[in-house]
């Protein structure tokens, strides 16, 4: 299983991922999940996908064999298929989904047939000179939504245990530290009831018009700094939850809305 | 959507339901999701349901008639299928069983061709004198697990938001105060995140050995305690955050894994 989260704030964007994938317990292995597309100074793309494997590294194959195909002869085919060349983040999030297409033209029926789906879902962000950065979220069909300012992070995988914090914490104007430790406590609240999602963890950081790719870590299995947050975090909960108001349940049920 | 949690522990029983339901967001209702069999002095029994309203409701009716049908010519076919008659607890799981499959062989075929599928999920809880409480979860095959001391609760219906809480605090030797109090806390992250599953919640709490529906009351949309539970413990989680530890991301990368 994966879980990975994207987020697009006024700071930048924040993208993590889990790198374990499995199929079955006895075949638990460790991929990146996080592919970046970068030229230093002109564009920072961030990918990263969820569901069956094979399907989302064919993804990346495909979108490089795109960037690195020679030009054809009328032109324009290799410019228009390249994340290099995109002209702004909507037409990135086209050819990503163009990619997607050409991989379930490929496998799609032969996965079905084995009994197997194609549900390969992915987020692109990223920020290309003369934008803003942008945050996609890109469907098994090729289709995809884009981060507004109600909506300002994308999860694919096993998302719903690490979404309730992101819902309570995180606003357009919260900083990237902020993020970064909101995201974490999300992978902690995953990790704890998916045994399937684990560290390592890849973060990466993206500033707004840094247009470099600065700030990319990888968080072990045995990270220190993970293990005191998510030792603070459960510490912090047991404190809150001690603190609730008590209830006379035994109250006489016309008084039952009664709080103390 | 539904959501339902069922908790045994050494103290009794606790169940909880929503009762919103509905068929898209143009027709919400409000049904009672927890049914009650009992006999005072020798048997409770609690049934809470989730998926397909008409399937669930079904179910229940089955089970209803099977109580109230007049006995056979043979005998015996009235209380082999009767809660009321139900040995113990592993029979009455049974007898829910046997009216899930009674509903999916007349309903079942009917609702896969016009594109429901059959999908009722059921928590049995209860206790029959001669045994101690007992909590089963039914699915839709009419086959069921029954709650262990590893596993000391059930949930049906949107799960996973509020499972986190439950983890955390819920252990065999919780009082049925705390266990109330985690409930609730367990609805308000599930309601938070999905508007589908809302107040009034349905409480039932059965004291272990007491062979009598003790307790039950329904927390209204407005209720006052759930407010200042909800309240409460959205401060103690913004609160949590705020004592993380800070981490100095911008180190370099070898130092990365030191916490301060």
């Amino acid at each position: 299983m994966t879980y990975a989260v994207g987020l697009n704030l006024e700071a930048g964007l924040v993208f993590a991922a889990d790198t374990r994938t499995n199929a079955g317990v006895d075949h638990l292995s460790s991929f990146k999940k996080v592919t970046v597309f970068e030229t230093p100074g002109e564009r920072v793309l961030v990918l990263m996908g969820a569901g069956n494997l094979s399907v989302t590294q064919s993804i990346i194959g495909q979108l490089q064999a795109w960037r690195t195909a020679p030009a054809r002869g009328r032109g324009g085919s290799r410019k228009a298929r390249s994340l290099d060349h995109a002209a702004n983040m909507f037409e990135a999030a086209r050819i990503v989904g163009a990619a997607v297409r050409e991989v379930d033209a490929l496998d799609g029926a032969a996965l079905e047939a084995h009994g197997s789906s194609f549900n390969p879902t992915l987020i692109l962000g990223g920020q290309i000179k003369g934008e803003p950065p942008r945050l996609f979220l890109i469907y098994s069909a090729g289709n995809f939504i884009e981060s507004s300012d109600e909506t300002r992070y994308f999860q694919i995988g096993e998302t719903k245990y690490g979404k309730p914090i992101l819902d309570r914490i995180i606003r357009g104007d919260s900083s990237l530290e902020i993020a970064i430790k909101c995201t974490l406590i999300s992978f902690d609240s995953t990790m704890r009831s998916n045994v399937s999602v684990g560290l390592p963890i890849d973060l990466l950081i993206y500033r707004r018009d840094s247009l470099t790719n600065g700030f990319q870590r990888r968080l072990a299995r045995n990270d220190p700094y993970m293990a005191a947050l998510s030792e603070s975090w459960s510490q912090g909960l047991l404190r809150a939850f001690d603190a609730l108001p008590e209830h006379d349940w035994m109250a006489k049920p016309t008084r039952s809305r009664k709080s103390r």
